[in-house]
């Protein structure tokens, strides 16, 4: 739960930033910000918390030009609104304060485009290592949705809510919140979580009772999940020890989705220990589904190939499963999507398909 | 709400359809489908529902060429799927349908693209007069979400769910479910209804406790609404006889979505009755309120311009009122996000923008 105490310790740390601005000027040193660099090469695997972060590499932002000089100073005033904010218990979307900034005093401390702020925020993420959702900045676009045997309690602006993701919910669901560290789990009867791809499969999973018959919370990705879906699928696993599996269609854009919630992202491996969650594992489709299901298919086209030899060529894919996935799929030469199982018919997936993978992979 | 009667209704249109093709085999004629042309050209403002419908040019899809022939066959296939759906009381996607059809056993009816079964699914709607939610055909994304002082009944496949839009929801408000006609409104406190084009403003007001301080019911529309979201839109108005008022960016695609809540669209005349609320009212962001609130701006792009042209030209925006905005922006060559009246301080819209609009138009 986002509470009082981290509120206070965002604040804190944002005002040791300035401080450390200010000490900087004080000691007749050029103020800067040190940050890792943000790149394929500069991510490691941790061991200990068994997902990819950024290495030793650190880019500097220093006011030794005046182009360094103007970040620190749209640094130091996102700062104050930052604080301003969370004293208020107020919040905002990245958008927004792209848009505060020019009612700000100072001309040369307002941002210039949405890409600007949006990157600064996530340079003070990084550096004072408290999150964006900590922060109080909400995305522009929410979670996605959860419909399983779960109860928890939101803590709302209006009020604790008790929900129930199966009894208390339409057929569309429990809406995440921006921020799902406002949840509480409180009570559940999930074997594992299975985390989808595509709309239209969430409902077919939902429509065939599949996670009443095989007591899993289905959590719609909704394409490349929001930080949010990340989020509670992460808590979900750690704190209730669940299995996660992740089902996707079968081509290498769906590879990174699984990716991205398993290992995190290269632009936010700072955040991977909050959002990723290695243990989770990928269901299908594989490239393997495609051959012994026999699925309708269609070719890959010259951007799934580069895609899928840069994941050959990507550390997080480095492992004999992925490789053999990817080869195989580089020689069929083809692609399949989550709903082509339909060609065998709309139970296909639920009475045969997901039971067999998911008994051979051990969660069933 | 859907009932075994609409599912009975639907399944005796498709079977009429099919009886129809019969009836032309069995007297010698050739088989045949007749289909309004749906193009700009061919919508006409029926002033008894005040919405756009198609005009009297049709066009023939006949049997009379082996590929006009392939096409009823298909038709024929389809139809037989849909009632066999019906009968089981099941649903499916439309990427499913297309997936389906490789198990037919005719190879000459399966669908070569899913743009094929999608445009086949249409021409059922037209020719039945059934729409496509009551053949219990699901779209790939799901509605967006309602906040607000309404009660509801929602019919789920595992039984009635009674939900309060404000008292029983998390901040991501509640899930609209694919077919809105599941739901029964129970009670509600409602004055207006607000649509809102982005997730961000949507927040804001929630966040503002915009809903709760003036009756509103807050409608996000996540981009281009989804049928599910304007066939609730439209059902608040017609059963509760509530104001729908629409709060979007300033630019011409978001008029297109304004237009898509009030008008419908063109490729979907034949569902305006349906899905079209030509009683819904254009808050902003108004190319007047560019000028008169001085928002920050993004010049506008060709594309734009083209757009806005386009648009002066559409039947459905020939009144005073939007060819005074739209020529007032060509000739101020700008165009302003919602979230731009975040430069004057996040509660802006809420304390002064909002309520100034509103008043203006005799809602508040």
């Amino acid at each position: 739960m986002s509470t009082k105490q981290d509120d206070e310790i965002a604040q804190e740390r944002l005002v040791d930033l300035a401080a450390e601005f200010y000490d900087q000027f004080a000691s007749g040193e050029v103020p800067q910000m040190n940050i890792p660099t943000r790149t394929k090469s500069n991510i490691v695997f941790d061991e200990e918390s068994k997902v990819w972060v950024y290495g030793d590499r650190t880019s500097t932002r220093s006011a030794n030009s005046v182009r360094g000089a103007r970040k620190l100073l749209k640094a130091a005033y996102a700062i104050e609104f930052l604080v301003n904010q969370l004293e208020a218990d107020r919040s905002s979307t990245l958008r927004e304060l792209y848009y505060l900034s020019e009612s700000w005093d100072n001309e040369e401390a307002q941002f210039s485009s949405q890409d600007e702020s949006n990157q600064l925020i996530e340079d003070l993420e990084i550096v004072s290592g408290v999150t964006r959702e900590d922060f109080h900045m909400r995305p522009e676009e929410s979670g996605a949705t959860l419909m399983g045997p779960l109860e928890l309690r939101e803590q709302t602006r209006r009020g604790e809510r008790e929900i129930h993701c199966q009894k208390d919910v339409g057929e569309g669901g429990y809406q995440i919140p921006n921020n799902p560290d406002t949840i509480d789990f409180l009570d559940h009867d999930i074997d594992f979580v299975l985390c989808v791809e595509t709309g239209g499969m969430r409902d077919r999973l939902v429509e065939n009772g599949f996670d009443e018959e095989y007591n899993c919370l289905v959590v719609h990705l909704k394409g490349q999940p929001a930080r949010a879906t990340r989020r509670i699928t992460k808590r979900l696993h750690d704190e209730l020890d669940l299995p996660v599996v992740v089902f996707t269609d079968g081509d290498p854009w769906s590879y990174r989705i699984y990716g991205s919630v398993a290992y995190g992202s290269i632009k936010s491996a700072h955040l991977s220990e909050y959002l990723a969650t290695p243990e989770a594992r990928f269901v299908g489709i594989q490239p393997e589904d495609i051959v012994e299901y026999d699925l309708p298919t269609d070719p890959l086209a010259d951007s799934d190939v580069n895609a899928l030899e840069s994941e050959l060529e990507d550390p997080r894919f480095e492992t004999d499963y992925w490789t053999e996935q990817i080869e195989l799929q580089l020689d069929i030469e083809k692609k399949a999507e989550q709903q082509a199982l339909a060609s065998r018919g709309l139970d296909f997936v639920t009475d045969t398909y997901l039971p067999e993978r998911l008994s051979a992979m051990g969660v069933l």
